[in-house]
């Protein structure tokens, strides 16, 4: 098997064919590695500012809704992050939207008295084959470590919330691309928990598909994908580029299975809301819709290679039960 | 003033003119007063089985989504409730979405491993204006109080997650009604915080409205309302009927407010849909269409008193800072 | 009774207390009043121009959704109106919507060719109760004479659309309101065919409500409510302006009956969008978030004095089979 | 090239691989053919008897909402189909929706009186590349030579709705499919008009990539994917199940694109519900949730397919100002 995955599409990649191509953008993540706990955090920064105070434009589609994030219903209100996105397993969930309120309070102490409550944003994706989610190990300070190491370089596979994560029922994980398109950059970071092995099509439309194996049972898996943009879009055209995420998943194989928590979430760092009524708001003129296409493309085609950077980049990783789950490259 | 609301509507309520008419359905709270620290917990329970083995159908409806609640993105994709369903203020969701899952896996020891994840449902409001909500004062243990707490017989007012919240600016909280047509029961139960001064009608359809006094500052409110029935309906059913809700929500005065997450949710308590599938799955006749007119009327009417009931039944609370909210009966 | 209805709310009207006090917005009807035939179309142009060229953003939220009005996939996906807003009957929504596509074609030979094809907004209620709806009467010249009729000053009642609707099983129709509040102007404007006589409130707030008389049946009416602005909004906050329509049409006694199409659209004014991708995109500062609460009071109260004014304005109408509605004016 | 396109997938298709194999269900067309003007209507019943009197519980998802589309809200709200499914080009959907109005009055001449307006259903793609869409050349008599067509056996291609369409610049049209899985067939027709040749992937998932050509322009393409199952689904499930239409057509190179009207509408034949209310409603035991999974399969392999079916099946066309679609088999 080739030590890389293939190339998706016919765009160019970002120089690091990562998200954080898109400029400001950053990601971090905190890896929980002893015995039986095998999870993390992962954040994503959206810029290096205070997200509660200075909101960039988001938009995010459910494709599939089996699922316990917390914050889509104000960002489909309002249209906007207030927090930096934090990725973890499913029963974390709340530890690290306390920790995302606190960080919040922290740094601006009027938010839920004389300024609004902020609004927490957590994924989740289910690593309990590996994972002894039952132990809800992440606390406060892995939220804040995975914060603080946030880096326009960072690394891919069983890392941060990847590290527990399969795919395919290989082992999966955190993995990233990007590509650039008119001028624009689209990246894309998706945890990758989703997918049983018959299902698996790869190298992406090039490759063999396998004959069906015994199935182990019914997906309990999912797939968080983030795409960010420097194009100049609102959240209803960030919706409507989040769902091609979902088109680069099923390149892939996946049918967005009934267990599985499919969700995708888009935002844009070319302008900011302002918290505060008094600050002025952005002049925006948006891009023109005709204009879409090519930045559909991206979406699609860097979902779906992040997807195979995860595959391609993750390392076996041994937890709860002694289960493991093998790499792609471990495949005859 | 009367000592009681008027009476809205034709129908006529159940025996306790509560949510616990439906049959089966209680209610229960954890209510903390402490100085600064005015809050607590409110959980309903559809039935007294173990909501996660056991599944009553569900539909809920977003008027206004400033809000943080966590449950609904999967609610909306497979229509059925997991856990009962909690109230609490907006910075406390974490800690009582953490006891909703600790909770099925202590009943459920194979929750996220053989079994699904458990989906927590939980609701909120800002009740930062006599409770210091940065403290995040609520702890599993609470919930648990509230949980063991449930009964058909249950307090209305400034109790539980209704300790701290406010209504039109003054004390709001905790309210409940019901309404019997067509043989069929609805019941409704709100935790009240939202509305300016200056929105207030009361008596309901008869009464005067007040003048526009100075404001205080944006609606930072909110208004969770929970309608429980014994018709068989499904998740399309019961999203319609939790949509009239609003109009009960609209006739108090209400224009669902930029800041105020406005949500409602209802239940079926005709039914249950099982975890397991190798359970048999029931054969429901559901109510037809046409039939739903009358429990359109009941939710709009029930949901109209059950904030009337908040209203009346709240008693004055100080809190934070010598925060105090006056009640109704207050009003010269 | 009095001659005029009850003023709703606190806000200021503008001059006309219509829908057209947002300058550019003009109104047209066309009304057939012929025996058994008692029904028409109304149409609502955003501005002067050419609706397909330069598009104003909108937003619409089904209520209700009995309802057969045609063109909201497209608005919901791009956010945008292309033709200007037509009413009628149900059974004649096709011909209108083919008349709205031949307007464009004529005015634009490459629509549908080398340009993109136009969608028709087109909404209707069943007048069925004095029109014989079955005759499908409304033709492409019907339309075009509303169209061509279209004025800042209007008619509301028994008009266009309205000759044949019914609302709290009195005679309904057009009506129109505004409500001026913050240097912005918000005006509405309903076809109003919805209720049962036993929820009527009037006035507004005030009123006596009703005994329960003997009902006739179910509801198989609807409301349409388009709300205006000259506020600088996008589609997601137009969306939220004109869920607050529905607040307005609570308050006069509506639940959203089941067999009601009770549907809203919001559009702004403020700027347009080009067809071609070659033309500017406008540089747009929207109004921040915080400042729609009082827009929000202005299209709760604009509805439901354009319902009032809907009431108070409609005359008599005699049709199918001799069905007949009283006026309001003719209540004991 | 193959005579036949690849069979997608592991399951096995039924004995007429076409949506036909679902029992009950029929689809005729009627096809237009005199030079400028190639187009057509294409029905699919879902039983014999009478789609308004007999209702089959019914979801739609919109991919990518341009398009003009009738009958969706309804649909969305009551979860039900009231006619046959029409397809047709975007100008003549306004004929076909009267059609569907005026045979509904002809079988039931109450309708819009004491019994409810009918919800037609149309559903369009824009093919004025090789017909001459201005032209509204479909009658209410096209839809009834369509609607009397209906057998479980019928043509591929470039018939019916499908005439005029386009698909990857090449010849398009109607295509259909099945898989059997657990018992329950799941069986797909498509209307095929989108796609860039750059896109195109075949043979699915095996096949070459096509380097990019020099691209033509925007798309201004759609896609119509229905599907029927006999399985008991309830409309939410439909709707899940009408999703993963959307997993099998990015199978084939979509990306969803910005001018395509994407939409899939599942239906179920197990049940249906009757439109008056003194029928007993009947007492449906769904399939359980978790049995989902392999319907979701037969879903997007049935949809490739079908995709595939209508380009191998469809014959070349030339039309308008003579355009011409060469077809797959004549690519080099």
């Amino acid at each position: 098997m080739a030590t890389s995955p293939p190339f998706v599409g016919r765009l160019a990649s970002g120089p690091r064919d990562a998200i954080s191509d898109v400029a400001g953008v950053t990601v971090g993540h905190c890896t929980l590695d002893e015995g039986a706990v095998q999870t993390g955090v992962t954040v994503v920064r959206p810029h290096a500012g205070d997200a509660y105070r200075d909101r960039v434009p988001a938009g995010a589609v459910v494709l599939n809704g089996f699922g316990k994030s917390v914050g889509l219903v104000q960002v489909a209100e309002l249209g906007v992050l207030e927090t930096p996105i934090a990725l973890t397993n499913t029963y974390s969930v709340p530890a690290v939207a306390q920790a995302q309120m606190r960080a919040c309070i922290a740094a601006n102490p009027e938010s839920g008295r004389s300024l609004p409550t902020v609004n927490p944003l957590v994924f989740e994706c289910n690593d309990g084959f590996v994972n002894d989610i039952q132990r809800m190990a992440v606390t406060q300070a892995h939220y804040a470590q995975a914060l603080a190491a946030c880096s326009a370089d960072f690394e891919q596979g069983s890392v941060g919330a990847g590290r527990g994560m399969s795919c395919f029922e290989l082992k999966g994980g955190i993995g990233s691309a990007s590509r650039v398109v008119d001028g624009w950059t689209v990246g894309a970071l998706v945890l990758a928990n989703f997918g049983k092995r018959s299902q698996l099509r790869y190298p992406a439309g090039r490759g063999e598909r396998r004959s069906p194996n015994s199935e182990t049972g019914p997906e309990q898996g999912s797939i968080i994908m983030l795409l960010a943009t420097d194009a100049p879009l609102d959240a209803r055209q960030l919706r409507r580029l989040a769902l091609r995420a979902g088109a680069g998943l099923a390149r892939t194989g996946s049918v967005f299975g009934h267990g599985s928590g499919d969700i995708a979430l888009a935002f844009s760092t070319a302008y900011t809301v302002p918290l505060e009524p008094a600050r002025p708001m952005p002049a925006v003129a948006l891009l023109h819709e005709t204009r879409l296409d090519p930045l559909f493309e991206a979406a699609a085609d860097g979902t779906e290679q992040a997807i195979l950077h995860a595959l391609w980049r993750a390392q076996s990783v041994t937890g709860r039960d002694g289960h493991r789950r093998a790499t792609l490259s471990e495949l005859p």
